[in-house]
């Protein structure tokens, strides 16, 4: 099992649900880049659950801890450790799911090819584990910052239910006004109401999550098999729940011809702009300078009370299952620091990988 | 610039549009498997362009030679390498491209990027590289057969005509009948239609390709950051033209609540299957058994004969672009055997890691 | 930096000397692997220092946690990651070497190529890193021996003094019986007392470390770039103090003629060996079923408390160095399970890698 | 099998002795480097047999074509491909050695290993296929030209004659003045004569080849995993024949004691140097701007005319072997340049990583 992602910027993760812990090794940050536990703690509170009506009323007081990789309050090229203990490792009985796999969960996945599979929790294969993830983005998106580069991500569907587009500064202000990160405040409020109506009859929704990243020089990415989007498009879809993702226009561009959509360029300011950005900011595997846009499609959280048919594994029958618990009716709020710390993970590689941030030093 | 993929099942490409060759060399695959040129040679005749009327009717008559690997008409364990030999290298002045970047091409990237790039026929950026992921997906292909493994590639839309899904054995059948490679065949005379006019107009017009692994075994992807849907994904948006890549019901989970969706199991036949597919064969980032079901969208060719804005990257002005040449005026039809080569490529590197086929030696 | 090490049995260490915690993560251990804290612990205790005469009086009272990786008392294939929490952080004042590298120490390319150093007590670059070699040497030794492979390190030779050649077992046994752990019980005394007289002198000694694995398949390591006499030189040469790797008989072929040296084959008990082992078990890049020999040469500790030259980095001047403290005098004694450790570590690998071991799950 | 090395500035080999080609695929050499077919030509040169007393008669009229990589005559970022074809691919009947491993080589591995095993002339295991190791080493040393950095490769001993040590520029001279690629003229005369005593009694005999390189910035090297030394003792262990590598004074270390051999500062001229260079230029696994100092110790060649005891392998019954042909007496003035091109090939890589050399164009 590899879990690690990234070349020169990689982070590996471990730890499970319902284990001792879970973490991240961030290797391959520069030296003298500026970290305290607070600039990771604050990425991981936005991925807690327990603090909206959207969420699942489940608590998780994570508290990260740094064991390695800074000195003097900056980083010094050594690997970084975040670990957070697990509290509450015994609060349930998962035993009813032992050789029972929830639909559309990865259970059946890890039971026939690991064969020793914590079920407690969903063990690895949780969205708990995502914390590892967020740890990593957190680091990226400090060093990211010293080239001016930011990232957000917000709920752009839920259901049936679509948000308007807004300018990116409205945007910004408005997904932290909401609990479901949308920037289209009357859409919001719609979603919330269909995720809390969803959630009423036991029942979940999928949508779907945008992630814009700004001030981006041109010439990120290898062109070949080492490019920007095809990078993006794996740690979006590695993330649990994702079944799709698209870059600017996306499935879009099937309806479209060239002349309608290709991206033309213009001189602006002295500096190299494309009239459109239909292209979501990579064109031939590589940043162009425009904003990278990413979609994501979020499933419906498989987690549901409602009856459902499987199988007993050992007994190879047919047999129901029922999930009880407090899961999140909709996953898609929560997702977004997850998407935005992937992002920022596969952009602060490249930018270590094309030369535009030191590999070693930042005072360099 | 790194121009490999795959962990054990490896490729490396190299080569260019106009230079001397191009070509892959395809490490990792064992010793003992029958191979011969005609079994790469086969497949490269698929994504070869001239043959049909929707396609550009340039002529490449492309032979492949392998350099290494086989001895006695088996691999022998040793990489195995695959040339062709360009022709025509000088067959066109490309020269008003040489700082003039085409709009939604890749130029403007390998510009900024490596600054020394061979613009002439899109060099290394051109559709032309894929022939060395078509000779690894032709070696992976033989590879998975002995698993029964088969992967096919359909267009199901362009522009505004979508095909009506077919079952397997009809789709299978109906794409040899028609030059878009579409399994309805009313559909893909529409589509014909649809390209013909559209090249008519010096335009071109996106689309979208379906593709279908079947015979799968359960367990295949790693589940944090090798996963198989990200494996895919990223090498399916590394094909040039691909904006958008999906899985199973891919972006339309965000319409649907998990109890609609969720993928109940059931004992069919002493097996575990399930009763729908809408996650299409991978959950958890592993393989379930079900058939891998992926879609990808694919951008109008860029190049398109109709006047568009560019810049004159030395002069810094801007600067019209006109396109001649003759251009594919849909790419769809060729890029499914490139999308077929590229799901091969990681089907048969995870067939390889999880310990379904052996990493040395068929005969082991 | 890259702190990781292994392909399909992989390591990633952090942490320093005087930081929060050393530890590492191991992935790609196959599941089902009975593994306890007590396994990793009984490796780590050997290389406890203030165990002898012959090491350094100072206190390490380390305690391994395993914070992941183990579900029911077996490995479930997730990343395992071991953990030591630094006790006395703040014991010694090390500001005296801030500016000022030690000679021979790694201390000068740490400042030169981080800026930001960790100083005290040799930071990462400190021999206590090497816990985390261990920990993932611990797990790889009990994944080893199911195929019943076994590997053991012992000292041949210190300063002037060389061990007699033991057959196996004798040597096994001797060097429980010393503190020097050589298989020669009189040589070790000679040994014992040279390094006394070292210490005495504030001076330091160097050595050799042979490494015997037995039990070890024909056909482990990839005969090109991945070879197994490579990777063990690498893994070997990358442990601190090591100046130089030789397997078989090493420098000494340069002495000999083939019709010395050459292994020739017979067929003994219905298996092929060879006659003789100059080789040490790996031809062509392969292991040849052998047992595996290699030695290394391990500098006298530079850390020795006379009078030495050096630079102050900030003031550009020469500068005298005296290093007080409680260093190891000869490091040997202590090198021998860090040399089995890694020793381990590219075995276990090799054996997933070449399908003598499954690579996910050890009931398949 | 993996045939590649290097992370950065990699390469891929490919090809067999008696196939139809061998060659290399050279992934990550920035763009904008002027290179030619002679810069490798020329380095390719230096291992063509034939060309002396000391080497096998064999003649190898090999030519390079480069096919892919370069454009205007410079690199231009894409994967630079250098191919040989074989020329008398059916010169010999080697049907004798199919079941029957001669002793010392690799054949047995490969047997046992891959099953289908390409006996003529060594197949992948000869020493032919160094000849890609030459093709990237010598763009890596046009590289690291621009650093100024340079690399030689002499022999200092063969059999019992050692040389003695010259200063660097005799030693430079000295090694074009004969054929043994000795510094010291005298021994190289001694060594001549023992090298053509041994091909006399159809017997080979081994040597020792250091490899010093110049000029290098502190700081180089990774110091846990990717450690400078232990990278180039992977490498240079990599080479077929070679049991033992050191850097500096190596296993004399073992002979002395810190306060002897500790290399202490000084600044000299404005500059940090140390007053010895016992360390070789590597310190904690990190270059320290000294010379790089490393010796491999090479076995005699194990293809003597002599009978040797072997086994049939299809039978499982011993049996005698006699190799007759024309094989090198002494392999180590042709391992000269191979050292050098693998020394070459870690430090453009590693020029890269830490941030010498930027990493995709020269003009940036």
């Amino acid at each position: 099992m590899s879990n690690s992602i990234g070349e020169k910027f990689q982070i590996t993760t471990f730890g499970s649900s319902h284990g001792k812990a879970v973490g991240a090794v961030v290797d391959g940050c520069p030296a003298n880049l500026e970290l305290s536990p607070e600039d990771i703690q604050k990425e991981l509170d936005k991925r807690k659950p327990g603090t909206s009506s959207v969420t699942t009323p489940r608590k998780e007081d994570d508290e990260v801890q740094i064991l390695s990789g800074i000195f003097e309050g900056k980083t010094d090229g050594t690997p970084i450790t975040g670990v957070i203990l697990n509290k509450n490792q015994h609060s349930k009985d998962y035993s009813m799911f032992k050789d029972t796999p929830r639909p559309s969960h990865g259970d059946y996945g890890w039971m026939t090819k690991y064969g020793n599979y914590d079920y407690n929790g969903g063990g690895r294969g949780s969205g708990r584990i995502t914390i590892g993830h967020v740890i990593g983005g957190a680091i990226a998106k400090k060093l990211l910052k010293i080239h001016n580069i930011e990232i957000i991500s917000h709920v752009t569907q839920i259901g049936d239910i679509k948000a308007k587009p807004q300018d990116y500064t409205t945007l910004k202000e408005n997904i932290e006004k909401n609990p479901v990160r949308c920037g289209d405040l009357k859409a919001a409020s719609e979603m919330e109401e269909l995720i809390l109506a969803k959630k009423q009859e036991g029942d979940s929704v999928g949508g779907i999550v945008e992630t814009i990243a700004v001030n981006i020089p041109a010439g990120l990415g290898e062109p070949v098999f080492e490019r920007l989007d095809g990078d993006l498009a794996r740690i979006l879809m590695n993330i649990g729940a994702v079944k799709g993702v698209e870059i600017g226009l996306g499935f879009d561009v099937a309806n479209h011809t060239g002349s309608e959509i290709n991206d033309n360029y213009q001189i602006e300011n002295g500096k190299i702009t494309t009239r459109t950005n239909n292209s979501g900011g990579i064109v031939g595997g590589m940043s162009n300078g425009m904003p990278i846009v990413s979609r994501i499609a979020v499933k419906p959280t498989p987690s549901i009370s409602k009856c459902q048919d499987s199988v007993d594994l050992k007994k190879m029958e047919n047999k129901k299952i029922e999930i009880k618990g407090r899961h999140d009716p909709c996953i898609c709020p929560r997702v977004t620091v997850v998407a935005e710390s992937s992002t920022a993970i596969v952009l602060a590689d490249h930018m270590i990988r094309s030369g535009f941030i030191h590999p070693t030093n930042l005072e360099k």
